[in-house]
Protein backbone atom coordinates (compact mmCIF):
# COMPACT_ATOMS: atom_id res chain seq x y z
CA UNK A 1 0.00 0.00 0.00
CA UNK A 2 1.11 4.16 -0.95
CA UNK A 3 0.55 5.21 1.87
CA UNK A 4 0.60 9.19 1.27
CA UNK A 5 -0.16 10.93 4.56
CA UNK A 6 0.25 10.37 8.27
CA UNK A 7 -1.25 11.79 11.11
CA UNK A 8 0.34 11.19 14.32
CA UNK A 9 -2.33 11.64 17.68
CA UNK A 10 -2.50 10.05 21.15
CA UNK A 11 -4.76 7.74 23.60
CA UNK A 12 -7.04 10.24 25.55
CA UNK A 13 -7.98 8.75 28.62
CA UNK A 14 -11.99 9.71 27.49
CA UNK A 15 -11.69 7.52 24.78
CA UNK A 16 -10.79 4.53 26.97
CA UNK A 17 -13.99 2.25 27.98
CA UNK A 18 -14.72 0.31 31.03
CA UNK A 19 -12.33 -2.52 29.90
CA UNK A 20 -9.45 -0.19 30.12
CA UNK A 21 -9.07 -0.11 26.18
CA UNK A 22 -9.63 2.55 23.58
CA UNK A 23 -13.55 1.54 22.46
CA UNK A 24 -14.22 0.55 19.39
CA UNK A 25 -16.28 3.16 18.13
CA UNK A 26 -13.67 5.36 18.85
CA UNK A 27 -11.65 4.33 16.24
CA UNK A 28 -13.70 5.19 13.48
CA UNK A 29 -13.26 9.16 14.80
CA UNK A 30 -9.19 8.66 14.89
CA UNK A 31 -9.89 7.19 11.31
CA UNK A 32 -12.16 9.81 9.73
CA UNK A 33 -10.07 12.63 11.66
CA UNK A 34 -6.71 11.52 9.84
CA UNK A 35 -8.97 11.34 5.99
CA UNK A 36 -10.40 15.16 6.48
CA UNK A 37 -6.69 15.90 7.91
CA UNK A 38 -5.45 14.29 4.80
CA UNK A 39 -8.07 16.06 2.54
CA UNK A 40 -6.82 19.54 4.07
CA UNK A 41 -3.10 18.51 3.58
CA UNK A 42 -4.27 18.50 -0.18
CA UNK A 43 -6.03 21.21 -0.16
CA UNK A 44 -9.73 20.30 0.23
CA UNK A 45 -12.01 20.48 3.26
CA UNK A 46 -14.36 18.64 4.22
CA UNK A 47 -16.63 21.26 6.07
CA UNK A 48 -15.93 23.93 3.36
CA UNK A 49 -17.19 21.33 0.56
CA UNK A 50 -20.24 20.39 2.85
CA UNK A 51 -20.93 23.81 2.62
CA UNK A 52 -20.91 24.31 -1.28
CA UNK A 53 -23.25 21.14 -1.51
CA UNK A 54 -20.73 18.40 -1.74
CA UNK A 55 -20.78 15.59 1.35
CA UNK A 56 -18.12 12.95 1.29
CA UNK A 57 -20.45 10.10 2.46
CA UNK A 58 -18.69 6.81 4.19
CA UNK A 59 -20.52 3.89 2.25
CA UNK A 60 -18.82 0.74 3.73
CA UNK A 61 -16.12 0.45 6.48
CA UNK A 62 -14.35 -2.63 7.07
CA UNK A 63 -12.35 -2.40 10.69
CA UNK A 64 -10.09 -5.25 11.58
CA UNK A 65 -9.37 -4.51 15.48
CA UNK A 66 -5.50 -6.74 16.01
CA UNK A 67 -4.43 -4.89 19.16
CA UNK A 68 -5.93 -2.97 21.58
CA UNK A 69 -5.17 0.63 22.51
CA UNK A 70 -4.47 1.73 25.60
CA UNK A 71 -3.78 4.86 28.09
CA UNK A 72 -0.84 6.90 26.95
CA UNK A 73 -0.73 4.87 24.06
CA UNK A 74 1.02 7.21 20.86
CA UNK A 75 0.60 5.56 17.38
CA UNK A 76 0.17 7.08 13.70
CA UNK A 77 -2.73 6.68 11.32
CA UNK A 78 -1.66 6.11 7.86
CA UNK A 79 -3.60 6.87 4.60
CA UNK A 80 -3.95 5.57 1.59
CA UNK A 81 -6.66 6.15 -1.59
CA UNK A 82 -7.67 5.47 -4.56
CA UNK A 83 -10.46 5.87 -7.08
CA UNK A 84 -12.97 2.94 -7.52
CA UNK A 85 -15.02 3.33 -10.63
CA UNK A 86 -16.38 6.57 -11.28
CA UNK A 87 -18.01 7.29 -8.20
CA UNK A 88 -15.94 5.64 -5.34
CA UNK A 89 -13.07 6.76 -3.51
CA UNK A 90 -11.47 3.66 -1.32
CA UNK A 91 -9.33 5.00 1.32
CA UNK A 92 -6.94 2.47 3.17
CA UNK A 93 -5.73 3.29 6.47
CA UNK A 94 -3.47 1.56 8.73
CA UNK A 95 -3.01 2.01 12.55
CA UNK A 96 0.85 1.95 14.17
CA UNK A 97 1.18 2.00 17.82
CA UNK A 98 4.65 4.49 18.24
CA UNK A 99 6.55 2.31 20.62
CA UNK A 100 6.60 -0.98 18.66
CA UNK A 101 5.38 0.06 15.07
CA UNK A 102 3.08 -2.63 15.91
CA UNK A 103 0.00 -2.68 12.99
CA UNK A 104 -3.29 -2.00 16.00
CA UNK A 105 -5.76 -1.76 13.54
CA UNK A 106 -6.67 -1.51 9.83
CA UNK A 107 -9.30 -0.16 7.83
CA UNK A 108 -11.02 0.03 4.52
CA UNK A 109 -13.62 2.79 3.71
CA UNK A 110 -15.61 3.27 0.68
CA UNK A 111 -16.77 6.91 0.15
CA UNK A 112 -18.95 8.59 -2.22
CA UNK A 113 -19.60 12.11 -2.98
CA UNK A 114 -23.49 13.26 -2.51
CA UNK A 115 -25.12 16.57 -3.63
CA UNK A 116 -28.97 16.78 -2.49
CA UNK A 117 -29.20 12.57 -1.61
CA UNK A 118 -28.01 11.62 -4.37
CA UNK A 119 -24.11 9.97 -5.48
CA UNK A 120 -22.70 12.07 -7.91
CA UNK A 121 -19.12 12.42 -9.45
CA UNK A 122 -16.24 13.81 -7.60
CA UNK A 123 -16.04 17.34 -8.01
CA UNK A 124 -13.75 18.24 -10.19
CA UNK A 125 -11.49 19.96 -7.29
CA UNK A 126 -11.25 16.58 -5.87
CA UNK A 127 -10.26 14.85 -8.71
CA UNK A 128 -7.96 17.00 -9.46
CA UNK A 129 -6.09 17.64 -5.96
CA UNK A 130 -6.00 13.74 -5.56
CA UNK A 131 -4.78 13.18 -8.80
CA UNK A 132 -1.66 15.62 -8.29
CA UNK A 133 -1.25 14.78 -4.99
CA UNK A 134 -0.73 11.07 -6.33
CA UNK A 135 1.58 11.69 -8.97
CA UNK A 136 3.48 13.99 -6.85
CA UNK A 137 4.33 11.87 -3.84
CA UNK B 1 -31.59 -13.96 9.20
CA UNK B 2 -32.79 -15.12 12.09
CA UNK B 3 -32.93 -12.24 14.37
CA UNK B 4 -33.57 -13.00 18.22
CA UNK B 5 -33.48 -9.69 19.74
CA UNK B 6 -34.77 -6.13 19.02
CA UNK B 7 -33.88 -2.93 20.50
CA UNK B 8 -35.94 0.42 19.62
CA UNK B 9 -34.01 3.47 19.84
CA UNK B 10 -33.91 7.05 18.64
CA UNK B 11 -31.47 9.56 17.36
CA UNK B 12 -30.39 12.18 20.20
CA UNK B 13 -28.98 16.07 18.74
CA UNK B 14 -25.97 15.26 20.07
CA UNK B 15 -25.05 12.52 17.88
CA UNK B 16 -25.73 14.16 14.76
CA UNK B 17 -22.98 16.22 13.15
CA UNK B 18 -22.16 18.92 10.77
CA UNK B 19 -23.74 17.24 7.73
CA UNK B 20 -26.65 17.34 9.95
CA UNK B 21 -26.69 13.50 10.20
CA UNK B 22 -26.08 10.79 12.30
CA UNK B 23 -22.17 10.38 12.60
CA UNK B 24 -20.84 7.32 11.38
CA UNK B 25 -18.68 6.38 14.43
CA UNK B 26 -22.52 6.55 16.50
CA UNK B 27 -23.47 3.72 14.87
CA UNK B 28 -21.09 1.36 16.30
CA UNK B 29 -22.36 2.86 19.86
CA UNK B 30 -25.61 2.20 18.51
CA UNK B 31 -24.72 -1.28 17.10
CA UNK B 32 -22.66 -2.00 20.67
CA UNK B 33 -25.63 -1.41 23.02
CA UNK B 34 -27.79 -3.37 20.91
CA UNK B 35 -25.60 -6.22 21.59
CA UNK B 36 -24.76 -5.79 25.35
CA UNK B 37 -28.75 -5.50 26.06
CA UNK B 38 -28.81 -8.88 24.37
CA UNK B 39 -27.12 -10.25 26.06
CA UNK B 40 -28.76 -8.85 29.03
CA UNK B 41 -31.56 -10.62 27.71
CA UNK B 42 -30.12 -13.58 27.69
CA UNK B 43 -28.73 -13.60 31.42
CA UNK B 44 -24.93 -12.29 30.31
CA UNK B 45 -23.50 -9.08 31.31
CA UNK B 46 -20.57 -7.55 29.31
CA UNK B 47 -19.48 -5.50 32.30
CA UNK B 48 -19.69 -8.22 35.01
CA UNK B 49 -18.23 -10.55 32.25
CA UNK B 50 -15.15 -8.08 32.20
CA UNK B 51 -14.98 -8.13 36.27
CA UNK B 52 -14.58 -12.11 36.32
CA UNK B 53 -11.63 -11.79 33.89
CA UNK B 54 -13.60 -12.56 30.46
CA UNK B 55 -13.42 -9.75 27.82
CA UNK B 56 -15.86 -9.74 24.46
CA UNK B 57 -13.76 -8.17 21.86
CA UNK B 58 -14.62 -7.06 18.56
CA UNK B 59 -12.17 -8.88 15.74
CA UNK B 60 -13.56 -7.00 13.03
CA UNK B 61 -16.76 -4.88 11.85
CA UNK B 62 -18.23 -4.64 8.36
CA UNK B 63 -20.70 -1.76 8.23
CA UNK B 64 -23.19 -0.76 5.60
CA UNK B 65 -24.03 2.43 5.63
CA UNK B 66 -27.46 2.45 2.86
CA UNK B 67 -29.29 5.89 4.29
CA UNK B 68 -28.28 8.47 6.94
CA UNK B 69 -30.46 8.86 10.40
CA UNK B 70 -31.72 12.17 10.75
CA UNK B 71 -32.97 14.09 14.12
CA UNK B 72 -35.97 12.79 15.49
CA UNK B 73 -35.48 9.31 13.63
CA UNK B 74 -36.79 6.46 15.53
CA UNK B 75 -35.40 2.91 14.69
CA UNK B 76 -34.97 -0.74 15.89
CA UNK B 77 -31.48 -3.08 15.66
CA UNK B 78 -31.94 -6.10 15.20
CA UNK B 79 -29.32 -8.75 16.46
CA UNK B 80 -28.42 -12.15 14.97
CA UNK B 81 -25.52 -14.19 16.06
CA UNK B 82 -23.91 -18.01 15.43
CA UNK B 83 -20.97 -19.41 16.42
CA UNK B 84 -18.33 -19.63 13.88
CA UNK B 85 -15.61 -22.36 14.66
CA UNK B 86 -14.71 -22.59 18.33
CA UNK B 87 -13.44 -19.57 19.25
CA UNK B 88 -16.22 -16.98 17.33
CA UNK B 89 -19.37 -15.50 17.63
CA UNK B 90 -20.78 -13.56 14.24
CA UNK B 91 -23.06 -10.93 15.22
CA UNK B 92 -25.31 -9.66 12.14
CA UNK B 93 -27.02 -6.24 13.01
CA UNK B 94 -29.79 -4.30 10.97
CA UNK B 95 -30.98 -0.74 11.49
CA UNK B 96 -34.28 0.04 10.34
CA UNK B 97 -35.78 3.34 10.37
CA UNK B 98 -39.48 3.23 12.12
CA UNK B 99 -41.04 5.37 9.91
CA UNK B 100 -40.86 3.44 6.64
CA UNK B 101 -39.14 0.04 7.49
CA UNK B 102 -36.03 1.49 5.57
CA UNK B 103 -32.98 -1.01 6.27
CA UNK B 104 -30.69 1.97 6.29
CA UNK B 105 -27.40 0.43 8.27
CA UNK B 106 -25.95 -3.56 8.10
CA UNK B 107 -23.48 -4.36 10.40
CA UNK B 108 -21.63 -7.79 10.35
CA UNK B 109 -19.36 -8.28 14.02
CA UNK B 110 -16.79 -10.93 14.61
CA UNK B 111 -16.53 -11.47 18.38
CA UNK B 112 -14.05 -13.23 20.19
CA UNK B 113 -13.48 -13.52 24.29
CA UNK B 114 -10.11 -13.04 25.82
CA UNK B 115 -8.76 -13.62 28.86
CA UNK B 116 -5.29 -11.78 30.01
CA UNK B 117 -5.15 -11.07 26.68
CA UNK B 118 -5.42 -14.27 24.48
CA UNK B 119 -8.05 -15.54 22.66
CA UNK B 120 -10.13 -18.36 24.84
CA UNK B 121 -13.35 -20.56 23.95
CA UNK B 122 -16.24 -19.04 25.43
CA UNK B 123 -17.32 -19.49 28.91
CA UNK B 124 -19.57 -21.83 29.36
CA UNK B 125 -22.31 -19.61 30.73
CA UNK B 126 -22.14 -18.12 27.58
CA UNK B 127 -22.12 -21.12 25.14
CA UNK B 128 -25.44 -22.26 27.18
CA UNK B 129 -27.21 -19.07 27.22
CA UNK B 130 -27.05 -18.54 23.28
CA UNK B 131 -27.42 -22.08 22.43
CA UNK B 132 -30.48 -22.44 24.91
CA UNK B 133 -31.83 -18.59 23.50
CA UNK B 134 -31.52 -19.76 20.19
CA UNK B 135 -33.62 -23.42 21.01
CA UNK B 136 -36.62 -21.27 22.25
CA UNK B 137 -36.85 -19.05 19.97
CA UNK C 1 -38.26 23.28 41.72
CA UNK C 2 -41.59 22.92 39.81
CA UNK C 3 -39.82 19.67 37.38
CA UNK C 4 -42.65 20.16 34.46
CA UNK C 5 -40.72 17.43 32.45
CA UNK C 6 -39.40 14.06 33.06
CA UNK C 7 -37.02 12.04 30.74
CA UNK C 8 -36.25 8.05 31.93
CA UNK C 9 -33.21 7.42 30.31
CA UNK C 10 -30.30 4.08 31.08
CA UNK C 11 -26.65 3.94 31.30
CA UNK C 12 -24.91 2.46 27.83
CA UNK C 13 -21.89 0.73 28.76
CA UNK C 14 -19.53 2.81 26.00
CA UNK C 15 -20.47 6.06 28.05
CA UNK C 16 -18.23 4.51 30.90
CA UNK C 17 -14.86 4.79 31.70
CA UNK C 18 -11.43 3.06 32.69
CA UNK C 19 -12.74 4.24 36.72
CA UNK C 20 -16.05 2.45 35.49
CA UNK C 21 -18.14 5.38 36.14
CA UNK C 22 -20.20 6.97 33.37
CA UNK C 23 -17.80 9.71 32.05
CA UNK C 24 -18.17 13.68 33.56
CA UNK C 25 -18.84 14.99 29.57
CA UNK C 26 -21.80 12.09 29.02
CA UNK C 27 -24.12 13.84 31.69
CA UNK C 28 -23.61 17.08 29.43
CA UNK C 29 -25.55 14.86 26.65
CA UNK C 30 -27.97 13.55 29.11
CA UNK C 31 -28.69 16.89 30.22
CA UNK C 32 -28.65 18.04 26.32
CA UNK C 33 -30.91 15.56 25.08
CA UNK C 34 -33.52 15.83 27.79
CA UNK C 35 -34.00 20.03 27.09
CA UNK C 36 -34.30 18.96 23.27
CA UNK C 37 -36.87 16.45 24.68
CA UNK C 38 -38.58 19.18 26.63
CA UNK C 39 -38.79 21.29 23.57
CA UNK C 40 -40.54 18.70 21.69
CA UNK C 41 -42.73 18.11 24.50
CA UNK C 42 -44.15 21.72 24.48
CA UNK C 43 -44.21 21.85 20.81
CA UNK C 44 -40.63 23.16 19.66
CA UNK C 45 -37.83 21.47 17.62
CA UNK C 46 -33.89 22.19 18.37
CA UNK C 47 -32.75 21.12 15.04
CA UNK C 48 -35.60 23.15 13.32
CA UNK C 49 -35.14 26.30 14.75
CA UNK C 50 -31.92 26.09 14.23
CA UNK C 51 -33.10 25.76 10.55
CA UNK C 52 -34.64 28.89 10.73
CA UNK C 53 -31.99 30.71 12.15
CA UNK C 54 -32.14 30.70 15.57
CA UNK C 55 -29.90 29.06 17.68
CA UNK C 56 -30.54 27.86 21.22
CA UNK C 57 -27.19 28.34 22.95
CA UNK C 58 -25.89 27.22 26.41
CA UNK C 59 -24.25 30.31 27.91
CA UNK C 60 -23.21 28.76 31.24
CA UNK C 61 -23.91 25.46 32.91
CA UNK C 62 -23.03 23.83 36.53
CA UNK C 63 -22.80 20.62 37.31
CA UNK C 64 -22.56 19.03 40.74
CA UNK C 65 -21.78 15.37 40.73
CA UNK C 66 -23.08 13.78 44.02
CA UNK C 67 -22.75 10.17 43.08
CA UNK C 68 -21.59 7.96 39.81
CA UNK C 69 -23.63 6.31 37.49
CA UNK C 70 -22.67 2.92 37.18
CA UNK C 71 -23.42 -0.18 34.51
CA UNK C 72 -27.17 -0.85 33.79
CA UNK C 73 -28.44 2.33 36.14
CA UNK C 74 -31.57 3.48 35.23
CA UNK C 75 -32.43 7.10 35.70
CA UNK C 76 -34.98 9.73 35.33
CA UNK C 77 -33.69 13.46 33.81
CA UNK C 78 -35.79 15.98 35.38
CA UNK C 79 -36.29 19.43 33.55
CA UNK C 80 -37.63 23.20 34.87
CA UNK C 81 -37.04 26.32 32.99
CA UNK C 82 -37.62 29.66 34.10
CA UNK C 83 -36.63 32.97 32.30
CA UNK C 84 -34.33 35.25 33.49
CA UNK C 85 -34.75 38.72 32.05
CA UNK C 86 -35.38 39.58 28.44
CA UNK C 87 -32.81 37.32 27.29
CA UNK C 88 -32.36 34.04 29.30
CA UNK C 89 -33.72 30.88 29.63
CA UNK C 90 -32.07 29.25 32.95
CA UNK C 91 -32.99 25.39 33.26
CA UNK C 92 -32.85 23.56 36.28
CA UNK C 93 -32.09 20.11 36.08
CA UNK C 94 -31.72 16.99 38.17
CA UNK C 95 -30.53 13.55 37.20
CA UNK C 96 -32.36 10.91 39.78
CA UNK C 97 -31.51 6.92 40.02
CA UNK C 98 -34.17 5.15 39.82
CA UNK C 99 -33.19 2.11 41.76
CA UNK C 100 -33.06 4.08 45.12
CA UNK C 101 -34.43 7.63 44.37
CA UNK C 102 -30.86 9.01 45.05
CA UNK C 103 -30.36 12.73 43.73
CA UNK C 104 -27.02 11.61 41.61
CA UNK C 105 -26.22 15.08 39.61
CA UNK C 106 -27.90 18.67 39.23
CA UNK C 107 -27.31 20.71 36.67
CA UNK C 108 -28.26 24.90 36.01
CA UNK C 109 -28.08 25.75 32.91
CA UNK C 110 -28.47 29.37 31.04
CA UNK C 111 -29.28 29.44 27.25
CA UNK C 112 -29.92 32.21 25.35
CA UNK C 113 -30.85 32.19 21.79
CA UNK C 114 -28.67 33.86 18.78
CA UNK C 115 -29.17 34.96 15.56
CA UNK C 116 -26.22 35.51 13.36
CA UNK C 117 -24.14 35.31 16.16
CA UNK C 118 -25.84 37.86 18.53
CA UNK C 119 -28.01 37.28 21.50
CA UNK C 120 -31.82 38.02 20.51
CA UNK C 121 -34.78 38.18 22.54
CA UNK C 122 -36.65 34.62 22.65
CA UNK C 123 -38.60 33.62 19.49
CA UNK C 124 -42.44 34.35 19.90
CA UNK C 125 -43.35 30.93 19.53
CA UNK C 126 -40.90 29.90 22.03
CA UNK C 127 -42.00 32.48 24.63
CA UNK C 128 -45.83 31.22 23.92
CA UNK C 129 -44.70 27.60 24.44
CA UNK C 130 -43.11 28.19 27.36
CA UNK C 131 -45.69 30.25 28.69
CA UNK C 132 -48.34 28.00 27.97
CA UNK C 133 -46.69 24.75 29.28
CA UNK C 134 -45.61 26.72 32.66
CA UNK C 135 -49.36 27.63 32.97
CA UNK C 136 -51.27 24.26 32.24
CA UNK C 137 -48.39 22.04 34.53
CA UNK D 1 -4.34 33.61 37.47
CA UNK D 2 -0.97 31.79 37.49
CA UNK D 3 -1.37 28.77 34.77
CA UNK D 4 1.63 27.08 34.75
CA UNK D 5 0.39 24.31 31.89
CA UNK D 6 -0.73 24.99 28.94
CA UNK D 7 -1.82 21.84 26.28
CA UNK D 8 -2.41 23.41 21.88
CA UNK D 9 -5.22 21.34 20.54
CA UNK D 10 -7.40 21.52 17.16
CA UNK D 11 -10.92 20.83 16.32
CA UNK D 12 -11.77 17.99 15.11
CA UNK D 13 -14.64 17.61 12.48
CA UNK D 14 -16.40 14.71 14.25
CA UNK D 15 -16.60 17.39 17.67
CA UNK D 16 -18.81 19.72 15.48
CA UNK D 17 -22.79 19.36 15.74
CA UNK D 18 -25.75 20.55 13.56
CA UNK D 19 -25.20 23.99 14.63
CA UNK D 20 -21.63 23.78 13.53
CA UNK D 21 -20.16 24.70 16.48
CA UNK D 22 -18.31 21.86 18.98
CA UNK D 23 -20.93 20.22 21.08
CA UNK D 24 -20.82 21.76 24.61
CA UNK D 25 -20.11 18.14 26.08
CA UNK D 26 -16.76 18.10 24.17
CA UNK D 27 -15.41 20.81 26.46
CA UNK D 28 -15.44 18.71 28.88
CA UNK D 29 -13.50 16.00 27.41
CA UNK D 30 -11.12 18.92 26.30
CA UNK D 31 -10.68 20.43 29.95
CA UNK D 32 -10.36 16.79 31.51
CA UNK D 33 -7.61 15.82 28.55
CA UNK D 34 -5.86 18.57 29.61
CA UNK D 35 -5.81 18.07 33.39
CA UNK D 36 -4.57 14.65 32.59
CA UNK D 37 -1.93 16.13 30.78
CA UNK D 38 -1.16 18.11 33.68
CA UNK D 39 -0.84 15.39 35.80
CA UNK D 40 1.61 13.35 33.76
CA UNK D 41 3.38 16.58 33.05
CA UNK D 42 3.95 16.94 37.09
CA UNK D 43 4.77 12.85 36.98
CA UNK D 44 1.11 12.02 37.70
CA UNK D 45 -0.98 9.31 35.99
CA UNK D 46 -4.53 9.47 36.15
CA UNK D 47 -4.90 5.45 35.03
CA UNK D 48 -2.34 4.93 36.84
CA UNK D 49 -3.57 6.18 40.26
CA UNK D 50 -6.79 4.61 39.53
CA UNK D 51 -5.17 0.85 39.46
CA UNK D 52 -3.71 1.68 43.04
CA UNK D 53 -6.68 3.07 43.94
CA UNK D 54 -6.91 6.25 44.06
CA UNK D 55 -9.78 8.30 42.12
CA UNK D 56 -9.49 11.68 40.85
CA UNK D 57 -13.10 12.70 40.68
CA UNK D 58 -15.19 15.70 39.71
CA UNK D 59 -17.83 17.39 42.48
CA UNK D 60 -18.38 20.41 40.72
CA UNK D 61 -17.84 22.33 37.38
CA UNK D 62 -19.06 25.38 35.76
CA UNK D 63 -17.87 26.06 32.27
CA UNK D 64 -18.74 29.49 30.73
CA UNK D 65 -19.10 29.71 27.02
CA UNK D 66 -18.36 32.80 25.53
CA UNK D 67 -17.54 31.96 22.08
CA UNK D 68 -18.38 28.96 19.98
CA UNK D 69 -14.63 26.91 18.36
CA UNK D 70 -15.90 26.01 14.68
CA UNK D 71 -14.39 23.76 12.08
CA UNK D 72 -10.39 24.49 12.21
CA UNK D 73 -10.31 26.26 15.42
CA UNK D 74 -6.74 25.72 16.73
CA UNK D 75 -6.66 26.92 20.53
CA UNK D 76 -4.68 26.21 23.54
CA UNK D 77 -6.19 25.01 27.41
CA UNK D 78 -4.34 26.47 29.92
CA UNK D 79 -4.39 24.91 33.66
CA UNK D 80 -4.07 26.45 36.90
CA UNK D 81 -4.81 24.66 40.41
CA UNK D 82 -4.90 25.69 43.79
CA UNK D 83 -5.49 23.14 47.02
CA UNK D 84 -9.07 23.87 48.79
CA UNK D 85 -9.03 22.55 52.32
CA UNK D 86 -7.97 19.81 53.33
CA UNK D 87 -9.59 17.36 50.23
CA UNK D 88 -10.13 19.52 47.46
CA UNK D 89 -8.30 20.80 44.94
CA UNK D 90 -9.65 23.73 42.58
CA UNK D 91 -8.83 23.68 38.61
CA UNK D 92 -8.74 26.75 36.66
CA UNK D 93 -9.35 26.20 32.98
CA UNK D 94 -9.24 28.74 30.22
CA UNK D 95 -9.26 27.59 26.18
CA UNK D 96 -8.13 30.53 24.09
CA UNK D 97 -8.49 30.47 20.72
CA UNK D 98 -5.15 30.70 18.51
CA UNK D 99 -5.83 32.85 15.42
CA UNK D 100 -7.28 35.73 17.67
CA UNK D 101 -5.94 34.82 21.43
CA UNK D 102 -9.39 35.25 22.64
CA UNK D 103 -11.25 33.82 25.35
CA UNK D 104 -13.69 31.50 24.34
CA UNK D 105 -14.38 29.13 27.66
CA UNK D 106 -13.92 28.74 31.15
CA UNK D 107 -14.42 25.99 33.39
CA UNK D 108 -13.82 25.80 37.20
CA UNK D 109 -13.60 22.52 38.68
CA UNK D 110 -13.15 21.04 42.01
CA UNK D 111 -12.09 17.71 42.70
CA UNK D 112 -11.46 15.29 45.00
CA UNK D 113 -9.60 12.00 45.63
CA UNK D 114 -11.90 8.75 46.58
CA UNK D 115 -10.79 5.19 47.92
CA UNK D 116 -13.88 2.74 47.97
CA UNK D 117 -16.54 5.34 47.16
CA UNK D 118 -15.30 7.88 50.33
CA UNK D 119 -13.24 11.28 50.31
CA UNK D 120 -10.20 10.98 51.41
CA UNK D 121 -7.28 13.55 51.79
CA UNK D 122 -4.80 13.36 48.57
CA UNK D 123 -2.31 11.06 48.20
CA UNK D 124 1.18 12.63 49.38
CA UNK D 125 2.52 11.96 46.26
CA UNK D 126 -0.46 13.82 44.71
CA UNK D 127 0.51 16.46 47.17
CA UNK D 128 4.45 16.78 46.76
CA UNK D 129 3.95 16.61 43.09
CA UNK D 130 1.56 19.66 43.10
CA UNK D 131 3.39 21.19 45.58
CA UNK D 132 6.84 21.22 44.19
CA UNK D 133 5.65 21.83 40.59
CA UNK D 134 3.65 25.04 42.09
CA UNK D 135 7.26 26.10 43.41
CA UNK D 136 9.59 25.89 40.71
CA UNK D 137 7.23 27.21 38.38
Amino acid sequence: MNFIYELPLSVRDYELDVQGVVNNAVYQNYFEHARHEFLKHIGLNFVELHAKGYDAVVHKIEIQYKKPLLANDEFVVKVAVEQEGALRFVFHQQLVRASDHALTTTAKVTSVFMTNGRPIRPPEEVLAAVKAHQQTD
